[in-house]
């Protein structure tokens, strides 16, 4: 079956796999009060200017802005004080010439009042008269209408994923309701006459499923909903049912599969006969990951993952992760990166890109990327790990002392 | 009130706090599938050698390296072919010199066997025979017996934040239940007679109420469950009253005060009555921000915060999330930052901390801060930012060109 696909580097098969690819975004409506970490289907639109009355910033006295010009401690600007701007409501104070309003931070500023003097450059003189010490500009400690947000302005693009800021800001313009990407369901299937359910004791020769578990970990980081299926019985027959009962209920299928090459060939039939055009590439020049399958089948995406963990969750970042953002219509955020300096010469073969997981330690103020020991396919190389390092298709190592970018976790590399 | 506290520094601030509190990290048991993101309340410790029986990484044969030395495609090392390890079983077989098995990844060594020769160095002779093209060295394409995990070593450690891979791991051990800290209860009330709830259309004078909302999605992102306790009208006793309730329900008290003096003193006032010590500083060096209450109360942390959202948002990052995740008892995770070049001078004073809102773009391939315009009370230049830079207490601003380290959310400052 493999012998029929050729490898290809990993910007090689993401650009044949979207090229194929015509993702649909669904999208559902949520309150914006359980929306963080969605991501908007729509834009928003403010229907309303923000602030939509005139505000002051600090406690003090609202007043015509000229009524202070040349005040000065020596020489201060008595105003008459004509009322107090509760909170709350729409003040019917209106100043004259040389009057002023008891205002607080956030009361509204009355008619007649263009600027607020802070209420630590005023000296009371009566109830009804204060002193102004210092000249205020027009416009000074106020918010204008329309200064935060002016009315049918895009305030959030589609494709946005929601902060906390967003969900406060989408408050304040009273926007309680939205439309969300709905959450890609995502099948995953593991194979394996060696593997068996988590809560089981091993016998040897026996490994517990560790890829249902983590690949549903990632699925759920990036905001899909996974599915799983189990794990599924060394029978084609018993393979093929599952993967088209997931192929049915999902928007991607994930086949981890054993394994030994009969188990990944067995995979690449089943995938193979889900949907036209099927398998686009088998074989990938990554390290680890290598015999990974990227397919779709009638517009779905399906991936054969290899069973190792450690290359199965280093393809699902590079390849699902992405697939997963598409689906959930996310402009793709920037890649949580740092950099740091590599600890120990890494070398590589070119034509290839591997990913190698390194732990971070700050050493004298340095940050430096320490490679973790032990073979690729051990699971707590990846849990001892802090991020990743690329080493590039075209080169054949890195050596130690030179600064890397260390990836976080998320998204395409 | 406010006067008999004098304004501390943000670490001064912070060190007065931590040196009367005193966290109880309370745990409860989940199922490790569904415990991504949350914080282990105990270490890991393994039951077992990972793996506990001696695995192969390649399809092949498995051998007694010394019977391939010399080997070579000229001279190759026939060796007999004794059968074929079955996948997930405890193989029966036994190398005798000269014997190979075939063997699948995965699978099992049999006994006297301490190496595999992959199948691409090998030539089939017959069903019964094989020929190793090169020799192989003990030990490899071959997973030791404990090579990944040790029995009785700890894995992982209290305090960690699990993400999909540690998932992967546990269940790799089996650990399908762990202990977890229990998410913290963070009552939130928001105050001011000119707040409305965010469903509603405001009036002049109002304004919806953002913090609750905001706040409540800052308290979920680290891990806590947020209580939300409405909009509480303006009278001491009311305001007393749900505080009251909020601190006998809740692990952590806010009270997002209304904007103005006299909302901010009743705030002082109710939060220094819940409990012993009560307030510990009242203003801290911080802009935005500087109204803040840090207090206290009977061995529970209550916060006041200043009722614009910019402020509030930013009090929050700098004091609620490290009290949240001494609660979860999280090891403090590395805040997540990018350098980037300055793209306007920023002007501070000495003596405060001033964190400055900026967006990140990418200009010719340098990452640039743009500091996002508007006043610092708005809550959209939160929306349109990426992240923010602090100017330090010393320092009166930072000049354009110069790097800044830009701070993507969380974490103490």
């Amino acid at each position: 079956m493999s012998e029929l696909f050729s490898v290809l580097t990993p910007p090689a098969a993401w650009a044949l796999f979207t090229s194929h690819f015509a993702p649909v975004v669904r999208s559902e409506r949520v309150r914006t009060e359980y929306a963080l970490g969605r991501v908007l289907a729509a834009p928003i639109v403010s229907r309303q200017d923000l602030p939509d009355f005139t505000r002051s910033t600090v406690d003090g006295f609202a007043v015509a802005a000229a009524d202070t010009w040349g005040a000065s401690p020596g020489l201060p600007a008595l105003l008459t004080i004509v009322g107090e701007v509760a909170m709350g409501t729409a003040t019917e104070l209106r100043l004259g010439m040389g009057e002023a309003a008891l205002v607080h931070t956030g009361g509204m500023l009355p008619a007649g009042a263009d600027a607020v003097v802070m209420v630590e450059q005023t000296q009371m003189v009566d109830a009804a008269s204060v002193e102004v010490m210092q000249p205020v500009a027009e416009g000074q400690n106020v918010v204008q209408i329309g200064e935060d947000v002016m009315q049918d302005s895009q305030v959030l693009a589609a494709g946005h994923r929601l902060r906390p800021q967003d969900i406060g800001g989408l408050m304040a313009l009273g926007v309680v309701e939205i439309e969300v990407a709905r959450p890609p369901r995502v099948g995953i299937l593991s194979t394996g006459d060696e593997v068996i359910p988590p809560d089981q004791p091993t016998r040897p020769g026996q490994v517990r499923d560790v890829n249902s578990y983590a690949l549903s970990a990632l699925a759920q980081q990036v905001g899909a909903e996974p599915v799983r299926y189990g794990i599924i019985p060394d029978q084609r027959a018993a393979l093929q049912a599952a993967a088209q009962r997931a192929f049915a209920e999902c928007d991607v299928v994930i086949l981890s599969a054993g394994s030994s090459v009969s188990y990944r060939d067995m995979s690449a039939q089943v995938i193979a006969g889900l949907g036209k055009p099927g398998i686009l590439t088998h074989g990938v020049s990554v390290k680890p990951g290598k015999p990974t399958i990227l397919a779709l089948c009638d517009g779905k995406p399906v991936f054969g993952l290899p069973g190792n963990p450690v290359s199965a969750l280093v393809i699902f970042e590079l390849f699902i992760t992405p697939v997963l953002r598409l689906l959930l219509g996310e402009t793709p955020p920037r890649p949580i990166t740092v950099a740091a300096r590599l600890a120990r010469n890494l070398s590589s073969d070119t034509g290839r890109e591997d990913y190698v997981q390194v732990l971070l330690e700050e050493r004298e103020g340095d940050l430096w990327a320490v490679p973790v020991l032990g073979k690729s396919n051990l699971i707590y190389t990846l849990v001892h790990a802090d991020g990743s390092v690329k080493v590039p298709l075209d080169s054949n190592g890195i050596r130690a002392g030179e600064m890397v970018v260390v990836r976080i976790g998320g998204g395409n590399g």
